[in-house]
């Protein structure tokens, strides 16, 4: 969220006034069209049956730097109301912390001082600014032809199996190029809403066409930038590269990607370090996966405890509750991983405005 | 690396002068004890067995930032000087970059002017700076009963079983506190270097008597940043928090942590979050898991490409490598990890001497 | 604006639909009262008969980061709408450039995207926002006992005579504790006014129980931070501290500060420097000075280009321009110097918290 | 020093093992001249007569960052020795603080633990850092045309008379272009040094070629970068640019630089606000004045307190001391404004890569 060139703050709580975005430092001249960006902020909304009730229409208002339909190169504010709020239960359950949320330990960090109602500042519904900014650096990576592409990997113990990249471009099933993965999906998530429970899953990112050469060693390594990036968004636990965590399985003979000549430029024959190698990109696709935990909001009965009388209590959550936010957190990936390859892609424009 | 409030710069070349640290940010008074600090970085060397030949005193010298034995508060720099260095072979290898290494994506990267000799500033020799910076946070930290040890939890198919956190703490080896599991381990390792391959591992590192409050959502969250310091260490490809990718697999009643009262204290009767609610500690030990890759540096051989005539070649490398980096690892990934909660840790200081 | 703990970034255009500010990093647990914020607000619209005749009510909107009455730790967005916007003339005029303002500048660096209607991201009325992140900055100096208090030094040829420091903490008039000099300072405004000119001044600035040790060599350089934060208000084209530019003809004989006890604390006899030596906060009232060129929208005839025809024209400007801006800029920077001072606070906290 | 893309941190302290400098971000492909660094190092040694006695070779060792004659792109280290070093002085006076130095400030905001010896990490020894990074940024500038040049305007009560500035390109005196107010300056510094006094001055810089976009408002905003930068220069105590403080006395129908074309260019036909407009460069030559302090050590008796007795004390210091500085700073402030050109021509890069 903060490149060296591009930056961008969600601000803003589930029950407050709105919910926004400052993104600063994207150039100027780059066209804003509402439509797509409110069909971004569709994307995020998921598959309705496994996501939350609660009616937001979110649309955006710009409230600065966009001018005659260009981004003008200053900061660009964006607002998305709250509508639909109903905060009575939360002061209920003020001290009664839900497990897997972060109402404990965020009453510590703010001294109690925190907006508890669904969630405040924790809640996903800040993802909204993750999706806008991520379609500003969208729009400037399609310019030199980089294509952000997200899918379902796994939703709970159903995988989707190996494919050809490419396919990923072509599908027109928006959530997963499998149609029989996708399906068993459906039924997992199925299966979790009906018993009052929710499911995880892994979202696969590929990044096409990136340009070699982005990145470093150390501060800049983009490596770290995109995993930093990506644990930023709730629920994230566990992100890798390429084989990932199945590397230290490996011997390096099979780990380490060949090079050859293909069309007169240099690939690897195989694409094990998901295109990054030493944290600078190689050309190849990149590939990142992100873990996301169930959404920690259940139907079931939870022990926990009441704060105001540091007792154990069990406590039922009723409410409006996604059984999988994996669906819904497709473009938040996407939007995440857009906005770091586009720090990146500017800082090497200014090394080639120079050194060459 | 770059935290709020601290912050270190990696520097320097593997066959180059030195290798050094500046590390700024440190507050005053902080005792540093030179043998200390030496042990650490004896640590980084591994087991003499598995680890690279070259042969590097690594006495630390402290240029500024330390008088009459503590930390002055201004900037530390610390530099190891580079004694056994021959580049011939990089010389002859410059134009057929190494499967798995930094080689190619680093001369795109820098238009050809980097220090390829011996990976240059992409060697392993740059986590000396990772060490030293280490070695001050874990200073700070431990004054505050904050203790950061990792340990190997897998290299190759074997893995460490689970155990009591606490019995890390009394471990008597450094590597492994299962010690039929190193022994197997230590056999992986040798059944690499024996075939002239390598292997890799998981490094798993727990944080005792991390106290609650520290990190927050987005820009503060601090899972997003120990994964960005972790990813930052050459050779990392995963990193996880808790269960990590295996919360994909499972449903929200099995996730989330119930609460619960514990001699007066607030825990979670489970740490399947390891220690990290909505990107801020809870109190409970902080678990987070570091991949590696093998080390590409193989004496197998390998398919390239000749940069300078652009065809494919094979080579077989020389010189002298680790046939498993992981064990050097585990001092460098501490570091890490300290570095980032020391900054945590300053910033809820600035927090709690202005709200209380 | 953009300190280690806390930052602030300005957002919006002068003929959009709004500006506004995000305020970063501010503790939680600040009392937040709608009616003093108005009240700066109210401040920067300075002298009515010397300031703009737009009509704007300035009434703020806090998006997030309050709650119950109190900032919550978490992003605070305010939102100032615009209301009363006449954008006609400047599409009229959006081609020639109006001398001393940002026109030409602007349109070079955004590549002409920019939103040129009443000057746009450069307005003076941006400056809400400085004023509104002040806000916050002040509230957490004064639980400190610390108060940024800023008065009319010069206007034009007037010059407002010394006088104890003190004084200023009790004058009844808010622009200048020397009714005479304020009086002198009117005629001049007036004259100005009456002429279809402008006027440039110095603000004066004085922080009284700053304490010792904020601040720093280099990176951490107080002065810096400061003059930094006060160039970025628009119109300042100068800054010094104690004697400033008036040491370039003294002797360190005169200069120099001599150093004594009062009533058990160390104090320097003299205040030369201003409060500063070293970069560092030395426990005398703090005073720097910041020169305004006079606002460039004159009514006077002006010789500017046509840059579609790239020819000399001669331009007279129309619309509503304030006279003299000085006396509006005295909460603006207030707002500069608190905001600073307490970013440097908060990590004079930080090390408190672990050095003692 | 800490751009958006380039940052150089100074290290080291007066009496320690040495001075050095870490430059980040610098591109490769720099040609880097050892003569050409080493004497601008030795401009920073100044006037012989009026510098300090100290001998130094100031020979800098380059340890990274720097591979066959070519910066690489990764951080350079440069270190500087100390070898003509004598404490035991200092040991003496550490619990005098020095009128003027940082000593009493400096002890607070260390807790004590700083190296007091010769001023530590406050003295002016660490200017070589600057003059270090200073000379990368200047290399860079030039490819692009832009020069910048410094030159003493004033020394105590003697100013150098306004000239064209293209004079300055062509002075064989490296320190003012007027040789008949040169002469009354080394006259001033021979009056101040015989009295054993010190004696200040304003140095003035001028940029040339400088392209016009450069900056931007608000956080990007070059005078108050510049100015940060110049402020973190030890004995700093105002800038200004164009007309600075002259333009509080002014109408803005005088201050106004109007615009005309001149060979097919937009330019001013004046230059009062020293070419840079909204906080963005115009084209024109910028131009920006610093002032220094006399430097605090001088011969004569002064009034301190003893912080051990805490009671009033006069103390004489004895050494070898400068009676002017300004002159060695020449080489230093061109270093600071060269360096915060070079990271915005670098962001200026980066947009032209993208937008165009």
């Amino acid at each position: 969220m903060k490149g060296k060139l591009i930056r961008f703050t969600p601000f803003g709580e589930s029950h407050g006034k709105a919910v926004g975005v400052l993104v600063e430092g994207i150039p100027p001249g780059i066209r804003v069209e509402l439509d797509e960006l409110i069909g971004e902020l569709k994307r995020r909304k998921g598959i309705p049956r496994f996501s939350t009730k609660r009616k937001e229409e979110d649309t955006p208002e710009i409230l600065s730097g966009v001018f005659k339909g260009f981004t003008t190169g200053t900061p660009v504010a964006v607002v998305v109301w709250n509508r639909d709020v109903d905060s009575s239960y939360y002061e209920e359950i003020k001290n009664t912390p839900r497990p897997g949320h972060a109402d404990f330990p965020a009453r510590i960090k703010y001294f109690g001082y925190n907006d508890y109602r669904g969630g405040g500042h924790f809640s996903g519904r800040l993802t909204v600014a993750v999706v806008i900014a991520g379609y500003f650096a969208k729009k400037l990576l399609e310019r030199e032809g980089v294509i952000v592409r997200a899918y379902l990997k796994r939703i709970g113990s159903v995988e989707c199996p190996p494919f050809d990249p490419e396919e990923l471009l072509k599908s027109p099933n928006q959530y997963c190029p499998n149609e029989d993965a996708f399906s068993k999906m459906i039924e997992e998530m199925e299966s979790a809403r009906k018993s009052g429970d929710s499911v995880g899953g892994i979202v696969e990112t590929i990044v096409f066409n990136v340009p070699p050469g982005l990145g470093g060693p150390w501060g800049e390594d983009i490596e770290a930038d995109i995993a930093s990036a990506l644990f930023r968004i709730p629920a994230v636990k566990g992100v890798e590269f390429g084989l990932g965590f199945s590397f230290s399985r490996m011997r390096g003979s099979e780990a380490n990607d060949p090079f050859s000549i293909r069309g007169g430029r240099v690939v690897t024959e195989t694409n094990n370090h998901g295109g990054v190698l030493g944290g600078i990109t190689t050309g190849m696709p990149l590939v990142v996966r992100t873990a996301f935990k169930p959404t920690p909001s259940i139907y079931l009965p939870q022990r926990t405890v009441d704060l105001s009388r540091m007792e154990g209590v069990e406590m039922r959550l009723r409410g409006r509750f996604d059984s999988c936010i994996v669906p819904k957190a497709l473009p938040v990936v996407e939007g995440m991983v857009a906005f770091v390859l586009a720090d990146h892609l500017l800082r090497r424009k200014a090394w080639e405005g120079v050194v060459r």
